[in-house]
């Protein structure tokens, strides 16, 4: 586990889709078309960081326009999907944000995912991640993929940041 | 744990949606459409509910046809969604239906839930909302949402009045 | 726990549907259609009965045409849906098939089937029934609803009587 | 359980669908139609097993364009559906490969599956097989159907013969 005090420096939040903002099922319909599960809970979070100034970015090997719609209702804007290389993708990322790894916190679920730990701050995973993922992550959730691990590590680094919101 | 005897007074039942009588899953199709997973016990205990002469009424920041569709199937006429503050949508109800404060019980999960925390008698959630939530709740149901905590509420408030069918 | 001899002369299966042959959760769609959830396995036991010469029917409340159809695949042919009354359903059935109380098996899981309970031989629910009808029960599988609890009391009745196949 | 060391010879994955590449369950429309869940890192998997050489091949007693398609996609080109014995099945896939016995590995979950069993190295079954199954299997996987059983025994096959990617 790196320095907990990491947490008070992110700015931006990378996420991979299947497996982390999803379950990892894939319903498949006669016709070939696949659904994704994704969680409520994750979607609020990722609301209240937006609002709060946070960067919310997604890179995923995959691509579905269903996901994405749901992504861009949520008001993320940085969207790369169909991604080859992983390591690329967040390099452009942090580019075009203007970040450096010092403000970047990454969850992924799977050994694509691995290429690109050393390229932020803080590599997470849900709890039901794959071993070799498991091994090497900063931070292991709590929460599994689709079941609130989004909202867990969005969470954590804004109450470090006292920025989450204790409505009463 | 507020008084247990205020469950005799409750008239009228306030759900939440997503994460209460849904599971807090959002299935994405490729086209974007969500689906929501209920229960059909929950189902059958709002029925006895309306049938006794309880009012229902659902108060939700989301907007899904389908969920409005089954709902009103089951006879549920008070539907308020796509509300933006919960506070302001409960006096309205309570306004509507005529009764006040005593008489209401509310069920939510999450951070906007709170909200209407002094607008009910009892305060309830189900066993997997967010800890925030827990932490007030005046009932903390065994059920999780989507699994049957709608119907946990409603059983226990019907049968503190012994109005729970009991058919054999 | 009535006398286990007696899955010896059941020569009559009679499921409810919701909770049952499926997991009692309802998918709802955007445009209010209801999907639910069933088990390839408990086909595949209701498929070995009727080989076998065994009287599989179904009687529920609810009414899916997509259920139906499942089943007629499978090869049920009674099939009692939109019933207001389970006990009449079900004298009518034995009417029509010619057998008597002591051959039949009845699984339900909630309040509307106690009112069977008295027209069969063996009464029986999935583990995750209704308190009130878990009470109650001849037998109580092991299985939850629509995870191969059909499949359970159909195993059980056909290898008390030497019919399951043991391939091999 | 057979020697270990079986698996180091193995070159052809052989999966049953129901229960093994999906959870068993069935999604029911009002159509009729239906709809299978799968598991992305089991894809995942797959991708990894024909990229670096294995055979796989999927031998199943149900039809489904959707997951036809799904497979298809991943690679796979040994597709045997409707498939009403799988011995045969599986004999003519050995014959089309021209692989023998030592060098396949197979996965199913239910009775139809035991017919292959003397007709390759490795008989495998995930977790929440049908207990006649998990009898009599060289190997039963920790994880269940489609829920990351047949990446279990294809990562555990590759690593046994040093093909399994490693990468960071």
């Amino acid at each position: 586990m790196k320095d907990i005090s990491r947490f008070k420096n992110i700015k931006c939040f990378i996420f991979d889709v299947d497996g982390v903002l999803t379950d990892g099922s894939l319903l498949v319909t006669e016709e070939g078309e696949l659904l994704r599960r994704m969680n409520v809970r994750d979607g609020q979070a990722i609301k209240y960081a937006l609002e709060t100034g946070f960067d919310v970015a997604i890179i995923t090997k995959g691509a579905s326009r269903g996901v994405r719609k749901r992504l861009e209702i949520l008001g993320i804007t940085h969207l790369y999907d169909a991604v080859i290389d992983k390591r690329i993708a967040i390099q452009d990322l942090k580019n075009e944000l203007k970040v450096d790894k010092t403000k970047c916190l990454y969850m992924g679920d799977d050994i694509p995912d691995l290429a690109v730990r050393d390229e932020v701050s803080i590599f997470t995973c849900p709890r039901d991640a794959s071993p070799q993922v498991v091994d090497v992550a900063d931070y292991i959730a709590i929460s599994q993929g689709g079941h609130g691990c989004v909202r867990e590590v969005i969470e954590k680094t804004m109450r470090a940041q006292e920025l989450w919101p204790l409505i009463l």
